[in-house]
């Protein structure tokens, strides 16, 4: 039976749409039981509102909430926030994961700071996994926020890191590599870049296949894109606002007139085909990558369908033990 | 009359759609002829065979090609190519501006070295028009390559540069202005992007908003957007993915089977709406700004339909006078 630790405090939406994910999950999977951290009132009486079984979770009870936009002076001032109780339960290997909405400064330092990395790796990556033309492949690609600057040894790790990810979980044998950039040749991009393409060129540990420019994230051409998490955090966020523009355009032309809606109604399953391939709400997670646990973060305005991915997201990589075969891995050089 | 010198080689898909373009072009506007720059026998043939109207034109042989995946440094090896010839003609004052489908880094070499920037500023940029939610309406963003790496008092140069393009061009008096970054806080970014949020509030020349996260790039929340040319390649380059692999899916929803493909033929106007909206064929063409003079640089890939934009995106820059315009906005410090 694996334990995850859910930091219910300082989401957009409140613990609602995390308690109607629990729901369902409980239904689907015997084989996790939780800890809800949080306030200890509204926790209780949400549960038992929702009728959430009983055997599978334990309320912690904390005084403190970190809000959405407060930073990673936090972890210090709030020592009694579910955040920071959160990630101490980690720490102390009191649960085998560790998912949290809430600030992503303030998580990431208190996952720095408590948790640590393991051994050969100086910094944590955010991995999220992002929808391509093919619908139900992801791209695993890291980092996109947790540092501002990488350097070319950041993105070696970051590959390695994220290969095993994709052999260990899913079940990828030779996941596919590549440095985002912007050209193809190895002679492009920053300093870092061209020495990351040497040294992965290089590597044996992992199917390194060049650099890959960013219209190309999305066609499912490789399996992970390692990238500093200034460059990678603007090309995510660049991604979803085109999808959600862009879908907005679509709507706004196919409602403009009765004749329009009715037609567009009767290709409904089209467009719900075209929405389930490049839906973000099944995307909202990304694994705190390089930590000595399982750290998830969450999008703070996710909602019950992103919280179950999540959620499930999260049993993979406890189930999987992934963290102990990434260690492995990473020591033996192999 | 106002004359204009395309570099006719080097390009994707060979001369016969700038051709093209230049038979509708002439026919549309009476107030530019063309200096036709590249391999004589070819010219002569191809304007003979599509009949171009000869009084608009002349033709002005060079024997050299430099090709696209070439770099900065045939602008010494190749004297006597089409594009280094035609940057001398924009030095020496005998066209009011150069056009150019070639390859990027020459191009710029050669703009910079040959040309050279007006006084105040110490690189150029590319600014391309990109597409917003609003059929019709551009977002102007710099640099999206010209440089890998600008400074704050880089990002103030593209803000008032694009800042007299956009009144004095696109008569929009006042207008908005954003730094392209990972949050909306003044304090996001690297070190030059804080240093240049606080130099671009403090500035009385320009309409600052304030930061602008990339998924609001296309959301026609603000006129001009500055960044580095790295961070302005990838976000360019990962829109023009995004929407065309979000695009396509739709394409291979709507097109499953017989019954689907019937229904979407029955939408067509609505899909053309769409396509209009985000279509980058009427935004492939660059201002190389920064340059004593008008230099415009579009997509080596470009067809008859770009090649007509960026001319009339030429001729516009040309009969507003836009050097002259920005050079003195840039001296009086208003």
């Amino acid at each position: 039976m694996s334990k995850i630790a859910i930091d219910m405090m300082g989401t957009d939406l409140g613990i609602k749409p995390i308690i109607d994910a629990l729901k369902v999950f409980m239904k689907k999977y015997d084989d996790v039981t939780f800890v809800l951290i949080g306030d200890e009132k509204e926790l209780k009486s949400a549960t038992a509102a929702a009728k959430l079984d009983n055997t599978k979770y334990e309320i912690f009870a904390t005084t403190e909430v970190i809000a959405m936009m407060e930073g990673m002076m936090e972890v210090r001032r709030k020592p009694n926030s579910s955040m920071v109780r959160g990630t101490e339960l980690l720490r102390d290997q009191k649960v085998d994961a560790l998912v949290s909405g809430g600030s992503t400064a303030t998580f990431l330092a208190a996952c720095h700071f408590i948790v640590g990395e393991i051994s050969g790796v100086s910094r944590p990556a955010f991995m999220p996994f992002i929808p391509t033309v093919n619908k139900g492949k992801s791209v695993l690609m890291l980092d996109v926020g947790a540092n501002l600057e990488n350097d070319a040894q950041d993105l070696v790790n970051f590959a390695i890191m994220a290969s095993v990810y994709a052999q260990e979980i899913m079940h990828n044998p030779k996941p596919r590599i590549a440095i985002l950039n912007i050209g193809e040749e190895a002679s492009k991009g920053k300093d870092y870049h061209k020495e990351a393409y040497k040294l992965l060129a290089n590597n044996k540990k992992i199917f390194f296949k060049g650099n890959i420019e960013p219209r190309d994230i999305t066609s499912d051409v490789v399996d992970i894109v390692v990238t500093d998490g200034f460059t990678g955090n603007i090309a995510l966020k660049t991604l979803e606002g085109m999808a959600k523009n862009l879908m907005g355009v679509i709507k706004h032309e196919l409602t403009k007139n009765f004749y329009r809606k009715l037609k567009a109604f009767s290709l409904r399953k089209a467009f719900r085909g075209v929405r389930e391939t490049f839906d973000y709400r099944n995307n909202a997670a990304a694994l705190v990558l390089g930590l000595k646990a399982i750290a998830v973060k969450t999008h703070g305005s996710s909602d019950a369908k992103s919280w179950i991915s999540t959620l499930e997201l999260t049993r993979t990589a406890v189930v999987n033990d992934f963290v102990q075969k990434m260690k492995i891995k990473l020591l033996k050089g192999d």
